[in-house]
């Protein structure tokens, strides 16, 4: 199957990228690699509000991860002109707004990266960890890098 | 304008590169690309202190990011010879100092992605977050991947 | 002296990598670059647990670090398929799980650039932060990104 295919089998229409909310561009490209900025969580066209450990359970950061991959794959199909073009998911930067005490952020940014895998066969390389908080009190912002086909 | 009129014109003289304040290199060259290691915001020689919503106002915030890229554009001068060589400003990683409430993170961002803008045109990706610290306390710490004329 | 013969000097044994905690991939290649996910700080097996500033010292998040490099390089060189074959350490970037007070980052990272400079004889590019915590409770994560040889 081809992504557009998997994507389709998954029932995921993916979003025509918005408007940056501040000075900077969604993507950059440098030779083959494209350089994805970090996408914060959205849910019903707002951020999705909320600290892990507290406001939001493990289950619930991993949907709002989730999606946020859906709107990197978005953004990714604008900057490589379709997703066909993309070799492989390289690295994500997975930052979880956290409670001092909340440890479980890797599983939080399973919601990205399995649907990812699913897409792709092949898991991206990942670092995921804690931060104080996200632009907009967002719950989740996720980077990206990826390889586009010569 | 050139680069070194445009920042004439703002009235902008670049530092050149302080001592490293740890075990690390202020860049390293990989390719084409060249990445420069987390720049602290400097007030009077020495880190600019506190925490975005508690301490420090926004803006405030935003002109010590402001300070940051003047620095960072200072050490890219160094790396690359002349800032003529920089083909572009692929991608900062801003963080700030953050009390748990603060989610102005892209504003306080701004003020080194907006001058990054005036001087090359074009805006870099980005991810910006709010962190628990920074070395020495300083309010906002960026890291940057530039692209090299060939 | 080769870097084995530098790790022999030094009473460093290389660990297999072993199994990812979660849906990552432990390293990724593209081009002549090889970017490692982040990986946790552990002792005895299991995660070594704490925040700097609070539970752990200074000088042991230091230590804590130097054992993540090795862990890192561990990993590296099954990327490589030898650490002869890494031409250079691009970069560090190392989280250090941060009371809100701590502000000594660059030296808990010391102990990891300190250890890479010391096999390599020169130093990569580094950002240090505090985050606000990283998975299973661990006191320090690095990711890496290193540039092979052709």
């Amino acid at each position: 199957m081809s992504i557009h295919e998997k994507l389709a089998s998954l029932h995921i229409a993916l979003p025509a990228p918005g408007a940056p909310a501040a000075a900077f561009s969604l993507w950059v490209h440098s030779g083959d690699l494209v350089f994805l900025s970090g996408h914060i969580a959205r849910r019903g066209g707002a951020a999705w509000v909320g600290k892990l450990g507290a406001e939001l359970t493990t289950a619930e950061g991993a949907a709002a991860a989730r999606g946020v991959a859906i709107d990197l794959l978005g953004t990714l199909a604008a900057a490589a002109g379709d997703l066909d073009r993309v070799r492989r998911i390289v690295k994500l930067l997975v930052l979880v707004n956290s409670a001092p005490s909340f440890t479980e952020q890797h599983l939080v940014a399973n919601g990205a990266s399995e649907l990812l895998i699913e897409l792709y066969g092949e898991a991206p390389a990942r670092s995921a960890f804690g931060v104080a908080q996200i632009p907009f009190g967002s719950c989740v912002e996720i980077e990206l890098i990826a390889q586009l086909r010569a």
